[in-house]
């Protein structure tokens, strides 16, 4: 089954809405606020977590106000991780656009990332839900507390399990509060949100994996940022661990092994070797066991076009862009 | 009335409750966390902000555990401000201990803020008061707002209305929200609740205006970083608004009217006028008349221990180190 975003035609709407909302958080504060905020909403993105939740949210009819608030809440609390992040990696690029930090302060890009954190959190209690609003700020320091731990940790190392819990902290975890969220301000009850909340993990876990592939198998284009970035800041993602499982006496391999960091006139090369050999295969497999696992939580979820369109979103998470 | 911190005896075990809970906030994350946190926490301050909450929630009969996790989350919200700030400003020395920007990448700082962020909305959450979530996340926008507008704000410019403007967002924002969630957590309604927001924003004012005049008068040994930090970070308080105001003629006051920072060798001269001159007694004026507006807003609460102790913490603000 082949789908191509069409998941999204069901809440178009209210896709619109979730920017909307989004783009007034900065209404009555500092105008460099609101125009920081403009900048990073227009420059795009998928709108993955809040098409999840919005979705979710809807296939078992929860008040659609509460659930655009709590969609908002989710993207802005992941653009204000982002303004954080690429200041700390030093990014210039993303999605093809500058980063925020690439033309402000340090000190500046710090505040709006700040910012944006303090009205994402009031979104999340604007959802009025006391079990949304503790999962929420639990998220927020499982995805810091992920963040930390890659910093402390040796670069350039394979390590498959650490590999799955950072995933898990970066994107995984976000996209499990999007659906569990979604289910608790639905009248839904225990058994239905603890489905929702595995089959938001392990749609985040495919989506992180075919991230991490892409950023292999892409280009530039189609990134909008440079192919191999993730083995530039030392990180070694699915595709390079399986690579250097399969070839251990080549160079690279052994080189990373005991977490030396490649040269950058070998890195290109290294890209090049993972990214034409099986390892790809390999982790790609894992991304569409993921993809098994969370239709599996689907099975018994109200059936029609809202369940229908959440098949057609895990389907597309493994298949985008290859 | 002449006290000295005894307004802390009826809640000193509360006080030390409110220390663990916070000292507990990195239990099962990243170690290197918990050691930041330790850090900042036994680097001491004076903990107002819990005491101010605990005393006021105390008066009006809240319940202890609540009142002790509010006090948490505010005290931890402001430690996060702190480390964000320090590492902004380049500060190296807080309250006579280094910075943790001082010792850590800026990358690592950036995010232990943030985890603190995260630990203290999960604290204002574990309150189960929606209007004191909401409060919260409303105070750190308003926080944070307070500090981008500093950033784009022009320097060396002596501006009594932005003046007010910038220590209410700094200081005042919160302590009225120590005061206004104690309340809110209690029975108490909302005439009461009020009160306890304009004694809180009276207090955080005059708490601010008298840590300005002790950047001026102040010693190093007490202050526990250099005497006219503000005015070398280009920050004119009240003290300089006034003598530059009572001095219209001389050099510096006219540098500084046109938003001409001093240099380096021009300071301490500065420091030195402003500190003996009656700019501080008239800034002194001003705290006071801030505290006697917060007791206003006392007279009509229970009378007891409690509220006299309140009346304490209010003389103590204005007294301190002078």
């Amino acid at each position: 089954m082949k789908t191509s975003g069409n998941f999204t035609r069901l809440v178009q709407k209210h896709l619109e809405a979730v920017e909307q909302l989004m783009r007034h958080q900065a209404d009555s504060y500092q105008p460099d606020i609101g125009s920081a905020l403009d900048i990073l909403l227009s420059s795009g993105g998928k709108r993955i977590r809040p098409t999840l939740s919005l979705l979710v949210g809807s296939m078992l009819h929860a008040d659609i106000d509460r659930l655009i608030t709590l969609s908002a809440a989710i993207e802005l609390l992941h653009t204000a991780t982002l303004v954080h992040d690429d200041l700390i990696d030093g990014a210039l690029l993303r999605r093809g656009n500058p980063t925020l930090n690439s033309q402000w302060s340090a000190g500046a890009t710090v505040l709006t990332g700040d910012f944006l954190f303090a009205r994402a959190a009031r979104l999340a209690a604007d959802t009025d839900s006391l079990p949304v609003i503790k999962l929420f700020s639990q998220t927020l320091a499982v995805i810091v507390n992920g963040e930390i731990a890659q910093l402390f940790a040796g670069r350039c190392l394979p390590d498959k399990e650490k590999y799955f819990q950072r995933i898990y902290a970066k994107t995984a975890s976000l996209m499990e509060t999007a659906a569990t969220g979604a289910a608790m301000i639905s009248a839904a009850g225990e058994a239905v949100i603890e489905q929702m909340r595995q089959f938001g993990y392990a749609l985040g876990m495919a989506f992180q994996i075919i991230d991490d592939i892409l950023d292999y198998t892409g280009n530039q284009g189609q990134l909008g940022k440079p192919v191999g970035g993730d083995l530039r800041q030392g990180l070694i993602t699915l595709p390079a661990i399986y690579y250097i499982e399969g070839h251990p006496g080549e160079n690279e391999a052994k080189a990373l092994a005991i977490g030396k960091c490649l040269q950058d006139e070998e890195i290109a090369n290294f890209v090049e070797k993972v990214r034409t050999s099986e390892a790809v295969a390999r982790a790609h497999g894992d991304a569409r066991n993921f993809v098994e696992q969370a239709l599996v939580h689907l099975r018994d979820q109200p059936a029609g076009e809202y369940r229908q369109a959440l098949e057609s979103l895990a389907y597309y998470i493994v298949e985008r862009e290859l």
